[in-house]
């Protein structure tokens, strides 16, 4: 392990992201937001931007001191892990410098929820102000949060990853993800400017167009479409999307949520006549199982919702719903199908007093996720395609032994190596599922469900969970705390939201990068 | 695919299992129970023997005019995956005639569960009659219901599959389960014969030891016995063990469950010198992680009782159970971890008001279930340890991919094809867990809790689901249905009754011969 090599790139990153904080501090300042509230971001920004830079500073000291030019595999690995813990710390100073959230395990949980694109809030629960009584500039924080860790994991999976050689007879999970290496090693520099070309042309087309669907401010504009696009899911307002009530706004996420959890490098393809994305059949075959998928998912939760969801009550909205109209049902399930399945975590109703099928299809959603290379958490499309074929391949090869039997994705074969390693993945995905829900468990006020779905969430990187509502709007568990869409984190104990930040890192770097950190074998010289 | 053969196999199948309700019914003469409850179990075990004589009549003359001596794999699968449905359905005939039952699905319910040792009642619940007001016949027919479906298991994957050819480049989960092929093919019988002696053995050896330490009737000794050692749960007290509230009755019944939850070649090693367990290395390590497995489980349990469940309410005794002392706390600790992870389904106090965590484990001891080769349910420890073994060795491969990682059990190399289907079934399980969560979730009065942990207790063959309860005795959901050890399943609509036993049948044939009898593929000529 080369740790100068690995302190300089660190070193630069920090001065990269320090930088990035003085897009908030100018608006603080533009706004003459000092002193207009309880709250003093301006304080909070300023702080936060020095500290970075110093850290910076010394990271790129210690990382002189060693100079050599080797960089391998295994410091790009402990450059990615530790990239997303540092940043995740440095940007929950702004939040608590500035006052507005005082307990310092909130303040991490919402800048890492933030930088993983989950989109879980501790705002408006606990002893924490609500979305709209934070400063402007701390919201756009939180939003630029989330834009940038959606920039930061199509980076990783599209272009640092497939470039470092994770192919061949040890092909990885993350090559099926990522395009193929080899000929894209001259190119990384390119492939990264096309990827931010695409990004940045679906955020501002979102923009003008959530503008143009009556949108009433650039702020709020601008912010939801920084969270769209990297399917994370926070919101400028406490009740998430439905503090709008417009479909127009609604069909508008819907569709950006949509292409934020589709493959990056082939969205390029498509806009772009002069580029190729890497194994092209394969991605297209996904792109079509996504939207098989997306359409099924939304018929079946409308389907449920006509047939068993007549007429509930909905907190969010402060009164009841009416599911006796089926346009209602098909607008309630399409918004938020689209929204757990990409793991962004908006909410345009409060879910939690559907039918109990309908939750448990959320929940399916979640471990679902959208297509691999996209903003979206979750196990991906890709990698379900396989296991469904792994299994239906295995009872064939049981019925007839002697057959041959191939998984294949748009007419390629998938190699043994990466058979296996994606059943690996789903077993530790569901692995730290489990280990997360006992631990969340032993926090007695909550009920079952809501472990289980907060583990879930953290780990796909969706954001709410489902705590289940026995009447009306009453939670299920003992202390009463609501971890859905109408709810927030805020109120849990700080070891647990410590461990959910943990989880979310996880779940984002799709569990190998953060989990290799802990094998010495990482560190070794 | 030869249909003849299939036919005249299934008909002296039949005739076996018709033959066994002469035992019953000759227990039921001898008892002169004509006439002294409600329920006639004469007359249902009459008219039950005859249609399965009928029905085996009718087999073999089918199976006659189609003589053909070729017998292969398809044909073996089709027979397993038969015998097991018609057994069922033919087992349910005494109760529903006998007037005990009059539900038919609640008796095809009772029968494939005692069938496939899964142990889940609809007695005592639903408009069934409580486990003690049913005729003592009946009792024991219940009970060897269990003891048989034990002896099909063993036979099934420890005698059939391997000789079947299930080895070799297309080796498949069962193989590892089973006994190397090739060698024992024309030692078949014999096989089969050792291994029943075990099962005797351990059946006789249990009722005396359970008269010892005070079990008043040998009616119970010997029912009890049957339902242990199959490692099924079936018990002729409504309140199961906890009705004896004897430490000693525990302690013997522990010992029988754990030894029922060995692999059965493994036993008749030890037991007997002539005799030696193919893969015994791989047996070996198998029984040691089980060993530290359960150590484990009871002493995380203990400890999760002794912090969190102080003086908690149980109405399986009807009292307050003080968890103050480490005693008491170790003894249920051990009983109920022991009977859920060999998806027995016993229980010596109502666990559902236990901690949260606690609860959690359970559910955990439900998925593993014990040993390959064994009577247990479950994913079984073996299946467990590659799966471990798999998820560590990516790690390790992804920090340094040029190194060769293999997964080993017991110094034995695991072939890459046998990796692959065991992660494919664990998959599978998973599914057919996430599809039966779902369709139960329909019925409105259920707690997503109670539709997922009866899923799971199905899948796995353990009886008992869990219940969340929020105040003492009050399940959660809305229709006050308990599915935990204190209540039954006699209250759910037909359709789930009948889905689960499917989910039973599946479980129990490790998903693969039973989900074969759906492909066409199978029954091609």
């Amino acid at each position: 392990m080369n740790l100068g090599q690995v302190a300089r790139l660190l070193a630069g990153f920090t001065l990269f992201f320090s930088l990035a904080q003085l897009i908030p501090l100018a608006f603080a300042l533009y706004a003459e937001e000092r002193g207009a509230t309880a709250f003093d971001p301006v304080n909070g920004f300023t702080a936060s931007f020095a500290i970075g830079l110093a850290m910076s500073l010394l990271l790129w000291m210690a990382g002189r001191a060693r100079r050599n030019d080797d960089f391998f595999r295994r410091e790009s690995l402990a450059v990615v892990g530790l990239a997303w813990v540092v940043a995740g710390s440095l940007g929950a100073l702004p939040f608590e410098w500035s006052g507005a959230i005082t307990n310092t395990a909130d303040a991490l949980f919402e800048s890492i929820s933030g930088l993983t694109t989950t989109g879980a809030s501790i705002l408006g629960s606990g002893d924490n102000p609500k979305v709209e009584d934070l400063p402007q500039s701390l919201l756009l924080w939180r939003s630029l949060l989330q834009w940038i860790g959606g920039v930061g994991v199509i980076f990783v999976f599209l272009v640092l990853l497939p470039t470092m050689g994770v192919t061949g007879k040890n092909l990885l999970s993350s090559e099926q993800v990522g395009v193929a290496a080899g000929d894209l090693r001259p190119r990384m520099r390119d492939l990264a400017r096309m990827l931010l070309k695409v990004y940045l042309f679906l955020t501002i087309a979102e923009v003008l167009l959530l503008r143009l669907a009556g949108m009433e401010s650039w702020f709020d504009a601008i912010c939801h479409s920084f969270t769209t696009i990297s399917t994370a899911g926070f919101s400028t307002k406490n009740s998430s999307i439905a503090a709008f009530d417009s479909l127009g706004i609604e069909l508008i996420i819907i569709v950006f949520m949509f292409l934020g959890g589709c493959n990056f490098a082939l969205l390029f393809t498509v806009i772009s006549n002069r580029f190729r994305a890497p194994n092209m059949p394969v991605r297209v075959a996904e792109l079509r199982t996504y939207i098989y998928l997306v359409l099924g998912l939304i018929v079946a939760m409308t389907l449920i919702l006509r047939l068993w969801g007549f007429q509930l009550p909905d907190d969010v909205q402060g009164g009841v719903r009416d599911y006796g109209s089926i346009w209602q049902c098909l607008r309630d399930a399409s918004f938020n199908v689209m929204s757990i399945l990409t793991s962004t975590g908006y909410s345009s109703a409060n879910y939690e007093t559907w039918p109990k099928a309908a939750l448990i299809l959320l929940v399916f959603c979640m471990f679902v996720g959208a297509c691999s290379g996209s903003t979206a958490g979750g196990m991906k499309v890709l990698r379900l395609m396989v296991s469904v074929k792994l299994v239906t391949n295995m009872l064939r090869l049981f019925v007839r032994p002697k057959s041959v039997q191939r998984v294949k994705v748009g007419q390629n074969v998938v190699a043994e190596a990466a058979i296996t390693s994606i059943a690996a993945l789903i077993l530790m995905w569901f692995i730290g599922v489990a280990i997360g829900t006992m631990a969340l468990a032993l926090d007695e006020r909550l009920d079952i469900l809501s472990c289980f779905t907060a583990s879930v969430s953290m780990m796909m990187c969706t954001g709410p969970a489902i705590t289940e509502v026995t009447s009306a709007l009453a939670p299920n568990n003992l202390g009463g705390i609501d971890l859905g869409p109408a709810g927030g984190y805020g109120d849990l104990y700080g070891w647990s939201k410590v461990l959910m930040s943990f989880q979310m890192i996880l779940g984002r770097l799709e569990l190998l990068v953060p989990a290799a950190m802990f094998l010495p074998a990482l560190w070794k010289r």
